[in-house]
Order: C-alpha cells, then sequence, then structure tokens
C-alpha cells in the first residue's frame, strides 16, 4: 500500500508538534481514511504494532463470557472512527490517544501480558482483517521448482527429510 | 525485523537465475532461518502474501471436519523446512517452490477463493503466529492526548460522534 504522511514539525514552548494530513489510498473505506486535516501531535514515537481481536486466540474469552469483548479500561472494543488499542500503561496510559499510520486513531484501553514498551495492539472485529488489514506484506518470492499441478504426501516428506540446516536444497527435489 | 538478503544474478542461457543467502535475523528460530547455503532460483517475483491457518477463519473447517487440515493437492498442512502455501495454480501450480522471505520455503499445495494472481498465502500452526510472525508492522505514531489513567464510555462514544470527517478531532477531546 502506497501511503503518503506529510510531517511539518513546529517547535512550540519547546515540545515536538507536528501536523500531520492523512494517509491516502485508492483502496476500501478504512477509518484511517477519513481525516484530511491536521491534528497537533505532542510526540511522535516508533513502536511495534500487531493486531488483535476480542476473541479466544487473543484473549482467552469467548462470547458468553462475563468480560468478552470488554477492555482493561472498561469500555467496550470498538473499531471507529477512533478505535480500542492496547498499550502498556506505563509508556501510554489509558486514554491516550495515537494516530497509527495505516490503522487511524487509536485510544489507549486495554493491556496484553506481551504488550510492553513500545508494543501496540490493534483491535479489529474480526481475524480475516486482522490477515487482510494488518498482515499483509509485499515480498519478492524467488521460484525453485516450477510445480506440475501435482503434489505428493511422500515428495513431501522426503524434501523436508532432505533439507540440511545449512545445505542447498538436494537438485533431485528441485527437478522432480 | 531486520532481513540481509543477498541476490546475485547471473544470467544464464537468458533465463535469470538468483543466488541467495538466508535471511539473517537474532530472533527465535524459525525455518526460513536455517539455510546459509544458495539454491538457483529460476524467476524472482513479487507477491501480495498474508498468512493463513488450518482453523475456521480461514478455511470455514473445523476440526473433526474430513477435509481439516487437508491443502487441495491432498497433502496435509505442514510447517517445516518446507511448508505448504496456497496460491493461484495459475500464476504458481501446485508443486512449485519458492523461497519467501521473512518465511522460508513453501510449496504450493493450497488455493483459495481470494488468491487469484500474485496473491499467496502462507501456511502457520496457529492465529497468534500468523499475528506474531507475519502481522507485526513498525510504525511511526502521533501521541495526540495524554492519558490520565482512566476512560470512559461516554468519552469514547462522544469523540466518534464528534468526529466528522475531513476536519480535526475537537479540541476539547485532546484536553480532557
Amino acid at each position: 500500500m502506497l501511503m503518503l504522511m506529510f510531517l511539518a514539525i513546529v517547535e512550540v514552548i519547546g515540545a515536538s508538534i507536528a501536523y500531520s494530513a492523512p494517509i491516502q489510498s485508492a483502496s476500501s473505506y478504512r477509518p484511517e481514511q477519513s481525516h484530511t486535516t491536521a491534528t497537533a501531535a505532542l510526540d511522535v514515537i516508533e513502536v511495534v504494532a500487531t493486531g488483535y481481536t476480542a476473541g479466544v486466540e487473543s484473549t482467552g474469552k469467548r462470547p458468553g463470557h462475563p468480560g468478552y469483548g470488554i477492555t482493561y479500561s472498561g469500555v467496550k472494543v470498538r473499531r471507529d472512527q477512533v478505535s480500542t488499542i492496547a498499550a502498556d500503561p506505563k509508556q501510554f496510559p489509558i486514554g491516550t490517544l495515537l494516530y497509527i499510520p495505516g490503522y487511524g486513531y487509536g485510544v489507549v484501553a486495554d493491556t496484553g501480558s506481551a504488550i510492553k514498551g513500545n508494543r501496540i495492539d490493534l483491535y479489529f472485529e474480526t481475524i480475516k482483517e486482522v490477515y487482510e488489514q494488518w498482515g499483509k506484506r509485499k515480498v519478492e518470492v524467488q521460484v525453485l521448482r516450477r510445480g506440475n499441478g501435482k503434489l505428493t504426501q511422500s515428495w513431501l516428506n522426503g524434501i523436508n527429510q532432505a533439507i540440511e540446516v545449512g545445505k542447498p536444497i538436494p537438485q533431485s527435489y528441485l527437478e522432480s
């Protein structure tokens, strides 16, 4: 995804204030894309962000659990103009409002055992949305063998047994 | 994640042959990191890759379904030195062996309704692994409001109602 971000840094009373224009994209609607004017930033911090949902894979809770869909702060999870996100409250206290490129506005409402320091977790409504909206990468793949339309369990077992750490794939598996 | 890839392109009989050294990383073991010598590539192609699992969120099948964990090719899903991946068989026929930076070797074993053209889907054993191993991004976040440790449902409802498309966040929400 092509993203354009324009930051005009202005020093005001010793604090770094950034004015940001929004991410521009031709793809489908997301909250991040609906803002076209600037909001002053108190700080700009590099973090590592993953996605999560209210579901059992992320929270250990299933629908029906009394705490399902309820964040640490008490508010309900939400994907909206301002979404709920998880952070380390020592780094970003509950109630901190962030702008996250590629996601939109997020308010720190939740915590997580693995969410420490400069790690944040972005709420999405479904696992599919995490995969599609946050877990997409452009990569250059190398084609090592052109398939013939078939794959057998014995070939797959064989190549996995044949591969030795630090050695190339045996030529026979590239030709057969 | 820091990734180093060294490609030495050699032209042989008109075909582009790339020799690749492996990705180097200080983080925990993954199949991609266990190979330290070169394998000749027939081609290098840019694709968009997402992660998936055998689970219901990706395949519509739950454990117990006769087709659970079985790819289109008939082989079982596998995360190993050579993992099973999904592709468009018109682009990458079943049995095609790829090297995917950040993932490792993948053999095309599966298909998917959304996996067309230069889209591939990388198999992981768990949703958490998709999130952690493929869905991690480094981003520069802007801090717009420093939280005071509390967040109320009415504040969150209010800011979401107050935000108008194309306008900045009302100042009252940045100060309260």
